[in-house]
């Protein structure tokens, strides 16, 4: 029989396909959903239920927290990526790692075949569809979702006439969820004009006081929060559980999609917009002034050709080489103040703070240079453009 | 008798500048003070009376805020100028221009001398002498304060001496304010983990509710508030007064300075932060991807140029051509939420808003291809790396 | 009847396509070529005569030489565009005038269809479809060679067995020759270490002593050769006479093409590369260190997006302000010397050259400051490492 | 007594300063030349016994070719640097290494000054300085050169007057030799548009036949030549001997000094333009087009800071990890020809080549995917285009 690997998510879409796939085309339909920090143990086990309901020869749940964050999320800090100045890529960066485990899966058993849930209008399609044929370009790739482009009502009708009665409400806004942030889709999202309503958010104020909270950088990874060490990807979900009370972390990005229509996405990422700046901060006082340029530059393209599918371009390997020799002083205490809907970064303290009163202070007195010294280096530093006006003549 | 252009400020060191260079070194000391949008009239009317009774030869005011939006905070709103993503250069950019107003000004009087304030510990000397020495090397630069290293208790005592008895008492925070925004510095600024206290930031919260504003803009331009037109300068202006008293746009920032030490500065910048994330956004909807990064990577290079005191490199007008030729489509209006310490960007309308319907929305329905056009798009997309891991033996 | 514009070159695909559209698929052909500098009159003569005995409607030959030095080769020379440091670009500039002056007739003359005769496995099908569809999407792109896939005899089979009788014998050497160079292809060039020999060169070497010329620059544009004024095409063309007699300019490019393959061409282009190093030394004398960083950056991107068909995109023209915007001191002249297979580039004169010796010359004694200054400025140039070393304990 | 470290060189300059710093200053001079390759025994053996005869306290060479080769050589390989696409940064790079391997001795004797001989008017008083302030803030720097601006024969008369009465003549060209070329300069230089005349140059015309040459690369480094395995120092070495007899590698550089000036200088280096030619067209089979295009800004960026005397800066580390990653598949035979005054790189071979015919060859029928794929990847990538246009109604 033919083997097939099915990415499931346990909504319509890829319900549809397990269905359709085994019924219809007689594929032996092996589920599999992958964990990138989205689900509760709970959720996990209704996805497992429906799967299972549906009729697939097997169901495996995959957890790929920390392979996610090893993979992806630590570089994404190293670069204090967000798209756009705006957008920490909570979505592209995860559909990269679930591809990535499914081609795994689906060579560990021995699958010819493997489908997924994605349309013909989005990001994901390319991201799976790539990592997929790079990493195995022998298996198949099965969208039946993309290539009958069926209505929400035809996939349910379907599912009910082949004995499947689940309940299918479409939610009001469609929320992705994982270990780096959460996305919101929804009406207000497909306009240019209109923002997204208190209720859409996942996140609702619980917390209206303000809070000092201490995170610990080491070598560029957050180690500690208030002292108290435990693994990143731990800290990054505390950080998050904490922040999001505080409603913080809410925005709405318009980016430039893979296949060159623009895209408007809501998103809260409490955990990764305070991490981002807290990080951003220590190195603005660790980092030379071209370290700091050239990473911005790098990182800039990380985030970029991650968004785009290309994580597999060995340029990645290359920038996370970058990234990762740039880290190594990145460490120290950042002090955050937690708001009700923002945050602000107090300060630093760090071993390697290069703002060293030793060497004398901004605009104060200083002691590692003379007032001619500084006349000197102004001077010389004028010369080409001295020369250059005196030259062409302008003044 | 030595004509001199003193940049007077009103403030002790060139208070102790005038009354020294006049008095000990026989200068005709003509003081200059340059409105960049920072002072009122009345503080106008106290710094031309303090002039006055230091007994320098003439006193002027130079109005610079239109040479000051259009020789530079233009080119900043074009190019989303935020120093490492946090600072809009607020001062580094007065500087420029009041240098070029105070060099016009000594030429056009025959002063063959020009004298400044600046420590030799700062960013501003090398502004000031860089623009002075590039315009006019024929004109000598006086810097008594870098020269002399004087103690403000040694100025003062200096001024009482010789007949001056002004009140000089320290302000706990020294503050500077123009029109693209105001900068703090004291005691917590000279560590690196206090953060500013309440107190210190110029503008404290008046208004506790929220509130939607509309920005329009043409061509790049702030041309109108509320559908109320009015020239940019007036628009900022009054963004500023209405987002203020919300104590919107405070952050402190780490950066480098030219001379190779860490400065750390509060800033309050309402108007500022405001315009260029509303700009921002707009350009996300009506620029290619193309056109935003390269945008970015030459907007990063214009704030750090004029950062440095490098606005007269030609490449500056180079990047000014190219920032100006992105913007002719950059037209529509944004609409913004103003709440007590923060704002939030809702949406844009746009008649070039390239997010557009009839060509397919992201992740929905498509119009403009087929599923098979999807296929196809990511088969050769995947090409190179497929053929990198194949040659490569990865998988 | 259903109007049809076929790109026509006179060679078989092109001609198979001809007899193919009209008399199978019922086509109204209207064959048209467009010389971008690469047809002799006595070849367009002859192209004219072919697209008749195939029976077209009507043929138009588009003189295209200038729009296509102003659209492009100007922009080329600005930015001293050399793809990878190697390939001046030749083919893949003239492919977008071409099929911009294509589209624009097939919209003048109202036809519905316009058919090339690209294979699916080039960059030609990128470049012509993407302008086509992006100018006209209301045009339906017809490609028999590309969707048919025969082979040379069953096109000329099928063109014999309708009447058509001419002789198709396959040039050993597959050679496109235009204003900005001349592409050759061979079967060497289908190996990755093979060179192409010395016959396959469509220059030989005619003049083996050397000979000095000098080319004279306005604005970065070639306004004289030998103090001879010209129109900047006609001085491309003269360099290129008297050049190719030395057999200058031959190389071979292995680049990344569109569809994510490598391809590797042999190129000649005597006049490209003299006038791209001349221009390029020129600008050395003249422009700024950061005009030259940033300009190669951007040309760098010039190239790219053209090489890859994307020369619609609007960051296109924002490149070309800020390129052209550069040049407006780059003028001067250049001393060249010719000798048999290279060329030297001896020195230039202008009266922008900021190798000015008033300032003082390199290594020389220096003028314009003294030793204090130059140890001040490399004292303070210091700051940040200096600091850095003493922080982080290194030395 | 005053322990000093003399950076040495055997001329003129240095001289003087071996005599007048132990002399009238009362140093114990420390005489040290550092080969970067570019002295032969004999020149050794001469500059020690100037030296000696000169009443140095000791005198030390230091041979550093392994340390060069290393240090920065192997990294502008990898990144094939060549300043302004022109200049292989010969003596930049020596001049760092020189200035490490004197500091390094004068820690390790104890000695608290360090004397040089460079002008106040180029860049290796810098590129000094800089590294030793950096490297020992503690030890401090001697310039008689710089500080007293003598004239030549104000320091002969000087050394006769104190009896050392050596013959000075002035070359009429200066040289500076190393493992990575030879500099010029003389008269010609000092002017724009002169060339050197053939005899300056320090290699002439020996061989006026052809050659070919294979040169096998192992992750970026040369590992052999024609299949002899040596070390990559002794590679070069054997390369520049073996293309030095055909005059290959001339070429006059005109650069913007560190000091803001612009700077022109001759110089010779076969076998890096050799090298950096191989290495470059080999990447250019083995990588992505991502890599060659992030690897080409990196490198640029290396090879300015290198040359401004910044290789201390951390940001050069990151560099050089992101280069050396790219390196992994850089292995294979590259085949050169010289020629008289040039050379060939006729292609190459490599396991890792990407020109891999089994999916499809550029140009010719397409295995990897159909016309349709083609057709699909072309639509999609023109929609922002396609959208931008229709949106703002261009045509």
């Amino acid at each position: 029989m033919k083997k097939l690997v099915l990415a499931y998510s346990g909504g319509l879409d890829t319900s549809y396909c397990a269905k359709y796939l085994s019924r219809e085309k007689g594929y032996e339909v092996h589920a599999v959903s992958v964990n990138t920090g989205g689900f509760t143990p709970e959720e996990q086990k209704d996805i497992e239920g429906k799967a299972l309901k549906l009729g697939v020869a097997t169901y495996s749940n995959i957890d790929a927290v920390n392979s996610f964050y090893d993979k992806v999320v630590r570089h994404l800090i190293y670069g204090n990526v967000l798209k756009n100045n705006t957008y920490p890529l909570s979505v592209s960066a995860e559909r990269i790692v679930q591809a990535i485990e499914i081609i795994n899966y689906a060579k560990k058993i021995g699958a010819k075949y493997i489908a997924h849930g994605s349309t013909g209008a989005g990001n994901d399609q390319v991201r799976f569809d790539m990592i997929f044929q790079i990493l195995a370009p022998e298996i198949e790739i099965i969208t039946p979702i993309r290539d009958e482009q069926l209505s929400r009502q035809q996939e349910i009708e379907y599912l009910k006439k082949n004995g499947v009665d689940m309940s299918w409400e479409k939610a009001k806004y469609s929320i992705n969820k994982g270990l780096w942030g959460t996305s919101v889709g929804g009406d207000e999202t497909l306009t240019s004009h209109l923002s997204l309503p208190e209720e859409a958010w996942p996140s609702q104020l619980e917390n209206d006081g303000s809070q000092k909270i201490k995170l610990t950088f080491k070598e560029g990874e957050l180690i500690a929060i208030n002292d108290k060490e435990d693994s990143p990807v731990s800290n990054i979900q505390l950080l998050n559980d904490i922040a999001s009370k505080y409603a913080i972390g809410r925005d709405i990005h318009i980016g430039d999609t893979i296949i060159g229509i623009k895209g408007r996405v809501g998103f809260e990422a409490a955990a990764p917009l305070i991490i981002i700046k807290a990080h951003h901060t220590l190195e603005k006082h660790v980092l030379t002034k071209w370290q700091q340029h050239h990473k911005e530059y790098l990182a800039n393209w990380y985030g970029m050709l991650l968004h785009e599918g290309q994580y597999l371009d060995e340029v990645m390997r290359n920038i996370e080489a970058f990234l990762s020799d740039t880290q190594k002083n990145v460490t120290g205490h950042v002090f955050v103040t937690l708001h009700p809907y923002r945050f602000v970064v107090d300060g630093i303290q760090s071993p390697h703070d290069l703002m060293n009163a030793s060497f004398g202070s901004y605009g104060e007195m200083n002691k590692g240079w003379t007032a001619d010294d500084a006349k000197g280096f102004i001077k010389i530093n004028s010369n080409q453009n001295k020369i250059y006006y005196h030259v062409n003549k302008m003044s």
